[in-house]
C-alpha cells in the first residue's frame, strides 16, 4: 500500500528523470563513457544518495519493468538464432560457472572466514550470483557490438543466467523459511521452464504472422501494429511469469520470434518480411527511448550511497574478498569453454560481471526481512555498485582492443 | 491509499486494454463509425458494465493521462495561431453560452422543477457544462477535420470552456464548503491562469529552440529529441496545474508553441524548421498511439452501465429534459455569433455537446461525497452517456453534409 502522488506531481517527477537520464546520458558520451552508466548515475544524483529529490514508486517501477521488457524485445528482435544455438553449449557453459563459483564461494567465505551464521551467508552467495542482463545488454548496445558472435555467448549465458538466479531464489527462500529444499518444487518448476521454452516461440511465431497478415490486407486505423506488438510483448511477459520464468525472457522469446532468421524445432525455418521488420523497429525505438532509461535511473534511486561508511575497515575487507568472488567467479566460466581467445575469455567474463538491480533486489529482501544486517547490507550494495559500474567501461576498451 | 498490482498482472491489464482498444476502433473503423467511441466502448465491454475483468487503478489513470497531454500537444502542434486568433472572439462566446446555458438551466429545472436541494440542483448544473476537449478534438482527429476553421472555433471555444469549468468546479466546491462563493479567491485564480497564457508560450518557445539548437549541434546520444519534448509537455502540464490552469492547457501551449507558425505578442513571429517538426510529430506517433486510446477505453470503464434502471420513469422523464437541456445548451452559443452559415453553427454546436470524462468526474464527485442520490447520478451517467457517444457519429455525418 502507498499513498497516491498527485497526477501533476507524477509528471513532475518523470520529467526529471528522463531529463536528468538524457543529461548525464549526454555528459557520459561525451567522456567516452557509457550512456547506461550516466543513466545510473542520474539516478544517484536525483535519488536518495545525492539530492533525495525522487525516491521509487509504484508506478515507477511498472514504468521501468515496461522499459526492461522492451529492451529485452528489442534485442530478441536483432538476435541471430542461428548464432545463438551455435553459442548454445559455450553460453550454458558460461552461465552455470558464473552461477556456481560466485555463489558457493560467497556463500563459503561468509560461513567460514567471516563466521556469518548459515541462511546469512546463503544471501550473500545469493546476492552475489545473478547477472543484471539489462546492464550488461545495455552497455553491449552502446557500444554496437550487440550482435558480435561473443555478444551472442553472453546473451545466452544472461537468459541462463536468469533462470538459474530464479531457481537459486526459490531455492534459497524455500530453506530460509522451511529448513529444507524441496526438490519435487525444484522439478515442477524447472518442467515449467521447459514447456515455456518449447511452446512459446511457436505461439509468439503465430500471433506475429497474424499480426503482419492482418495489418497488410485489413488494418484502417492508426497505430496497428505497435498497439498489437506491445500488447504481444506484455502477453509474453505475462506468459513467462506463468511458467515461472522470469518476465523479460518472454519478452526476449517474443522478441526472437520476430526476429530475421528465426526457425522452430525440426529445422522449421522462418524469415520475417524485413520492411515488416523495420517497421517495428522504428515504431518501437520512440517508445523503448522513453521507457528504458526510466528502468536504469531507477536502478541508481534504489542505491542509497549514504549506507556505505567509508572509514569502516570491515567494509573494505569484506567488500574487497566479495568483490573479487564477485568478479573471479563469474570470468572462471569462459576459461572452461573451447576455441576461443584469452581476450574474447575477458570480455565475456567482464560481460557477465554486473550485478545491478538483481543483486540490488536480492540485499534489499535480505535486509528487510532482517536476515541481513546493516553493515553487511552495506557491504554488498558497494560490492554491486563496483560490479554494475565498471563492467560497462571496461567493455568499451576490450571491445577495442580487440578491433 | 490502493493495493499494489503484481507487475505482471498489470502487463496483462495493459494488453487487454491496448487490445481491445484496437479491435473495438477497427470495427467501428468498418462500420464507418469514429474510432474514439470504439475506444470508449471497449472500455464499456471491458469494464464493470459487462466484463467486468478490468476496473480503474491508480496507474492506468496515470497513462491515461499522460495519453490525453499527448493529444492536446500533438493538437497544438498542428494548430495554424493565425487561424485560432482569427476565430477567437467566436470561440469565446460559444464557450461562454456553452457553459453558462447547461449550467444555468440544468440548476434551474433541477431546482424549480424537480423540486431536489439547491447543492443538488447545482452539481447537477456542474455536470452538465464542461465540454470533453478530448473527445471533441478526437473526434474531429479521426475525420480530418481538425484544422478547418470550423475546428479552429470549436478549438478555442474548448480551452475556454475547460478554463470555465475549473472556476465553476472552484466555485460550487467553494459554496457547498463555505455557503458563500470567494470573490476574491475566483480572482486569484484567474489572474494566474491569465498570467500562465502570458507567459507559457514564451517559455515554451525558448525551450523548444534550445532543444533544436541542441540537437542540430551537439547530440551525441539516441533519442534526444523525444525525451526532451516529452519532458517539455510533462513539464508544461506541471506548470499549468501550479497556476490553476488544467494540466491539458499546458500541454496544448506547449503544442503551439513549437507549432508551424507561431507568434508571441507585439507580432513577434516564429517559424519552426518543418524538418524538426516533422521529427518530433513521427516520434510522437507510436508513442501517442499506445497512451491515447488508454484515456478513451478508461472514459469506458469508468461508466457502470448497471447503475441506470431503464424501467424507471424518472430515468426517461428526468433524463430527457436533462439531455435536452444539455444539447440545446451547447448549440445556442453558436446561434449567438456572425458571419457563418447554419450548417457551421450546428457542426460547432454538436462538436461541443460531449461531456465524457469531465462530466462523470463531476457525477462520481456528487456520488462519492452523498450530494447526489444513486437515481440522480444515473440519470447523469445517462446523460453523459449519450452526450458523449452520439456527436462524433453525428459530425461525421454533418462534415459530410458540408462538403
Amino acid at each position: 500500500m502507498e499513498a497516491q502522488i498527485p497526477v501533476h506531481d507524477f509528471f513532475l517527477i518523470l520529467a526529471v528523470i528522463l531529463l536528468s537520464a538524457k543529461i548525464f546520458g549526454e555528459i557520459f558520451a561525451y567522456l567516452k563513457l557509457p550512456t547506461v552508466i550516466g543513466e545510473v548515475f542520474a539516478g544517484l544524483i536525483i535519488g536518495p544518495s545525492f539530492l533525495g529529490i525522487v525516491e521509487t514508486n509504484f508506478i515507477l517501477k511498472i514504468l521501468a519493468e515496461i522499459g526492461i521488457i522492451l529492451l529485452l524485445f528489442e534485442v530478441g528482435l536483432e538476435t541471430d538464432m542461428y548464432k545463438l544455438k551455435k553459442a548454445g553449449l559455450k553460453a550454458f557453459i558460461v552461465a552455470v560457472a558464473g552461477a556456481f563459483f560466485p555463489f558457493v564461494l560467497g556463500a563459503a567465505v561468509s560461513y567460514y572466514v567471516f563466521n556469518l551464521p548459515i541462511v546469512v551467508s546463503l544471501f550473500i552467495g545469493g546476492a552475489l550470483t545473478a547477472t543484471s542482463i539489462g546492464i550488461t545488454i545495455r552497455a553491449l548496445k552502446d557500444i554496437g557490438k550487440h550482435r558480435t558472435g561473443v555478444a551472442q555467448i553472453v546473451l545466452g549465458a544472461a537468459v541462463v543466467d536468469d533462470i538459474l538466479g530464479v531457481i537459486l531464489l526459490i531455492t534459497i527462500y524455500d530453506f530460509v523459511i522451511t529448513g529444507e529444499v524441496n526438490i519435487y518444487n525444484l522439478l515442477r518448476i524447472l518442467f515449467l521452464i521447459a514447456v515455456f521454452f518449447a511452446l512459446a516461440p511457436v505461439l509468439a511465431k503465430f500471433l506475429s504472422k497474424v499480426i503482419y497478415l492482418y495489418d497488410k490486407k485489413f488494418s484502417r486505423s492508426d497505430g496497428f501494429v505497435v498497439t498489437t506488438i506491445i500488447s504481444l510483448i506484455l502477453i509474453f511477459a505475462y506468459i513467462s511469469h506463468f511458467f515461472n520464468a522470469p518476465e523479460i525472457l518472454g519478452a526476449f522469446t517474443a522478441g526472437i520470434a520476430l526476429s530475421r532468421r528465426f526457425f522452430l524445432p525440426f529445422g522449421i525455418a522462418f524469415q520475417t518480411d524485413p520492411d515488416f521488420l523495420n517497421k517495428i523497429e522504428s515504431y518501437l525505438k520512440p517508445i523503448s527511448n522513453i521507457f528504458v532509461p526510466i528502468f536504469f535511473v531507477l536502478v541508481g534511486i534504489s542505491i542509497d550511497l549514504n549506507v556505505i561508511d567509508l572509514t569502516s575497515s570491515t567494509l573494505w575487507i569484506t567488500g574487497f574478498l566479495l568483490l573479487l568472488i564477485a568478479v573471479v567467479g563469474k570470468i572462471i566460466g569462459s576459461f572452461l569453454i573451447t576455441k576461443i581467445s584469452v581476450l574474447k575469455r575477458i570480455i565475456i567474463g567482464t560481460a557477465m560481471v554486473p550485478r545491478g538491480e538483481v543483486g540490488l533486489i536480492f540485499a534489499e529482501l535480505g535486509r528487510t526481512s532482517g536476515i541481513l544486517k546493516a553493515d553487511i547490507y552495506a557491504v554488498l550494495v558497494f560490492v554491486i555498485i563496483i560490479t554494475t559500474l565498471l563492467p560497462p567501461i571496461l567493455l568499451r576498451w576490450l571491445f577495442k582492443e580487440e578491433d
